[in-house]
């Protein structure tokens, strides 16, 4: 009797579309692999000054963390990468993908980042960064950053 | 005929056991309440000086990411507020959740932080800070902490 009720149950929750997102689930490693694609072609926009191409794999409606403000939007998100490569390069760098969480249509990744930038008018330096992303996959099957909380490593010592 | 594949085709995931875990989706603003209900208890605990209640809010395996490392753990991450809590009070202050995103077990949540903060010897000062957390649902049904990024806002100018 209690299987003929999940049973029941299963098909009320494919009337109201619930199994359809189910059915929908990837594998931790296609997503992961998603990311990663989607990191190096942001790192190459970086280093061509790109700001749109930046800018592209974050959704439409994706949140920047930034200290001391949120930038919500692509637009704006773009705009932002426009002023900073205003003032500098991104000579070379890329990011690292430590770990990738998916539940349905959301992931979360924890990575690190070092690039080496140079700002105008001085030496190149080397940065790098902890960061956390939460990403989220478009009805094209495509997965875009959803918000990002880029933390930056204190300088080291000189 | 359609209908009756995917029928069939939703009761192959009742067997694999994906339909009971669809079947535990909360609404956003169930979820939404139990992150604001958690941060009160997290910044009691801030307040108190009390670093396993700190740390009570984060799942046993979360990521704290700090400014050059990850700190992995409940347990590190009590140890890490135990080493704040030594050379400062929060005299004040709490989080506000801006926005929460829910995808089954996991919760995207984005927020902002205003601290009264007392260092050792030193007068008391205001920190404020933007966040990305996520959150995981536990077997329990309560939501803990996945990853956590606070940024702080620049120091206001003196």
């Amino acid at each position: 009797v209690k299987r003929t009720a999940v049973l029941v149950s299963s098909i009320g929750l494919f009337v109201a579309g619930a199994v359809p997102r189910t059915a929908r689930a990837e594998s931790s490693d296609a997503v992961r692999a998603a990311i990663v694609a989607a990191l190096a072609r942001f790192a190459d926009a970086l280093k061509r000054g790109d700001a749109a191409g930046a800018a592209s794999i974050f959704a439409s409606d994706a949140t920047f963390v930034a200290p001391g403000n949120f930038i919500v939007g692509r637009e704006a998100i773009m705009a932002s990468y426009a002023t900073r490569f205003q003032s500098r390069k991104y000579l070379d760098g890329s990011l690292t993908t430590v770990n990738v969480a998916v539940s349905g249509d959301m992931a979360q990744e924890l990575g690190t980042s070092v690039f080496t930038i140079q700002l105008t008018g001085q030496a190149p330096s080397t940065v790098t960064g902890h960061y956390l992303s939460t990403w989220r996959k478009q009805r094209d099957g495509s997965w875009l950053i959803q918000a990002d909380a880029p933390i930056a490593d204190p300088a080291p010592a000189k």
